[in-house]
């Protein structure tokens, strides 16, 4: 099949994560691998109501064809919450509807990038925007994610190539959770300003915060290009595939939109009044205030199961929201070689390897406490404290 | 923004429907020109019935994320409909769920085409088709559409180049409502069989047939990378953004389903529980039959309507079945130069320029019948009639 293949997709790589769940079923294992929501934070009851109440009070426009962009009293709301919240002048068109953020990222690729065109990641990031990114044959430029935020001198170096786009998640990163502090993102803005390239602020995790505010954007009103990606994944429910793009620059969403009309047309219409028709009839911040209540305690739990159950060397994050912390073992312990021994002592994570486009740090691995209660977090922490033990 | 942009977006045509439908939104103005299902052919009570149920049943399974091919119930339902319709015998590994049927095409272009790969389309085809082919930069290579199906000649001209791509809709063709005789479909068969390239059969019409069978695939089983694509769209709802790949080459859908992960992840999973529910609850083909008939009264009403309104100088086709036809002009007339004229008498459709990728026939245009009821589809034949008198 060689023959037939493009260079495209020879590129890209399959995705570590999605293979575990393809493999790994028997149901005694505690999973820290997936990036799964806790189902019990889904507002089922409410979503049941919309999902009756949409049909008999828009009845045929859930189920037709819809435009491109997304339905325009959806847009609406999103532009008015991130007004409301960040002091913007957001309008409709400056808001694109995505099956998923993982589609936003397909799309500004796809606007974007010839083969071997720059692209700044940070070291380590989101797997999956790594493989959507791999599709496009782009150059990688990785620069060191810090306690703090990005290493800026890392950044002067990386900006004195030509580059198309720069792909940040600054807010409880994935696979980190780390966040950029506020001078960090002071510093950024600094050396990319007049940079024509799209910065990218991918921003799933924004509300899921244990303490603090949100600060504010960093390209959104000062670059050229500044897009921010926004997701009802992890706020309501991952399984609708709804994200949205957010820019200043029209004439670059009007290209996004090009490109998603030949990619599908337009996102799953049912949802979007869905969606709408939940956010307009309920709180969603205080539904945000039960699932960061919940996240939080599950972190906590974490924390101090792997404070209890892990060698001393071991050392890791202490993410203030999100979904992830990262833990990093001595250096001569390699997270992959002892990934089958885990999934034998019945616990999986992911390895750090395929957050890494280069320099990868082996002996670092991905923990997801969003989607299991606290005793099986403690469960799960103990068995693989207790393998680190035995390796290290 | 030149700098900024990909060479493949610079490439990508926009689509003169969607633009149609951005400008015209007057009311009275009576369109021909979309590719609307009827809304009332959509079974909204029992899709209401579904939501709920699914709610209930399945519970967080229907908010969660979940895997990318698609989901495992509704891929066995899928598969047992085709083998019972066309004596096949897929699996579930068979089928992979897509975002609409343009996602599909989207994926198997991601798959397979580099820069200047040869796609042998038909001669006019569907513009969304060529959309997003155009955006991976291939070498068109177009044999006419004759009204029993391809011209032999061409298509033996057409596969002495390397292709990676051979692009059909065999079965009430979009935009000429044409079909492909069995005859016609053996010769294809016979110039194709041993070739090294995927056929594609996109058959999103084929279940609205007005009379006759549906004639057994071309490439499905005696071609290496032969594949069906199928869509709930002009059945159930367009509006859920649920089409599907169906093939026997594993290998190809495995490729088909890594580029999917990277593109968005899966199909909205909610809308992939309500079809199942659906189509286990319910009588599709007696749902079928209903929109048959519908549509085989209003194509009547329109072949009847421009027998009686339009010049005898002016052809058009009489579709079996699907929701288009197509109309030829006397050679002088040029059907995009009075698309303006026909707005400002209140009527629209198609020109057909964005169906051809060269030698364009510039005295053609493309009308749709499903979206109107006969009355309406009287008065809008008798409005383009008037205007055809006027320009002959």
């Amino acid at each position: 099949m060689e023959n037939l293949l493009s260079e495209r997709i020879k590129s890209t790589p399959s995705s570590f994560i999605r293979n575990i769940f393809k493999t790994v079923s028997d149901p005694e294992i505690i999973s820290f691998a997936g990036g799964l929501p806790n189902p019990i934070s889904f507002p089922s009851e409410e979503l049941k109501i919309s999902s009756q109440r949409i049909i008999d009070k828009y009845k045929g426009k859930v189920f037709q064809y819809s435009t491109t962009p997304g339905l325009i009293e959806l847009r609406q709301v999103i532009a008015e919450r991130y007004n409301k919240k960040f002091n913007l002048n957001l309008e409709i068109e400056n808001i694109i509807i995505t099956t998923g953020s993982q589609q936003a990222l397909d799309l500004i690729s796809k606007v974007t990038l010839n083969k071997d065109d720059g692209v700044i990641v940070e070291k380590p990031t989101f797997l999956g925007a790594l493989q959507v990114f791999s599709q496009y044959q782009p150059k990688f430029r990785s620069v060191t994610l810090k306690d703090d935020g990005l290493d800026i001198q890392e950044l002067k170096m990386a900006v004195l190539e030509k580059n198309k786009m720069m792909y940040t998640i600054p807010d409880f990163q994935n696979p980190t959770g780390l966040s950029y502090s506020k001078e960090n993102k002071k510093a950024i803005v600094d050396v990319i300003k007049d940079k024509e390239f799209v910065l990218i602020e991918d921003d799933p995790y924004g509300e899921l915060r244990f303490e603090d505010e949100h600060e504010p954007y960093m390209g959104l009103s000062c670059m050229k290009y500044g897009v921010v990606l926004g997701s009802f994944s992890k706020t309501i429910t991952p399984g609708m595939r709804l994200g949205y793009i957010i820019s200043y620059n029209k004439e670059l969403l009007n290209k996004i939109s090009l490109a998603k009309e030949a990619s599908d047309l337009h996102t799953n219409i049912f949802s979007q009044y869905l969606i709408y028709d939940y956010l307009i009839n309920n709180d969603l911040d205080e539904h945000i205030a039960k699932i960061r209540k919940l996240y939080k305690a599950q972190a906590d739990a974490m924390i101090c199961a792997m404070e209890k159950y892990f060698p001393k060397e071991v050392t890791f994050t202490r993410p203030k929201g999100g979904m992830f912390l990262w833990v990093t073992l001595p250096k001569h312990v390699n997270a992959l070689s002892i990934f089958e021994k885990a999934v034998q002592n019945k616990v999986t994570f992911v390895p750090g390897d395929p957050f890494f486009v280069d320099d990868i740090q082996r002996n670092t691995l991905r923990l997801n406490y969003t989607n299991a209660d606290s005793n099986t977090i403690e469960e799960g922490i103990k068995r693989l404290g207790k393998l680190l033990y035995e390796v290290i």
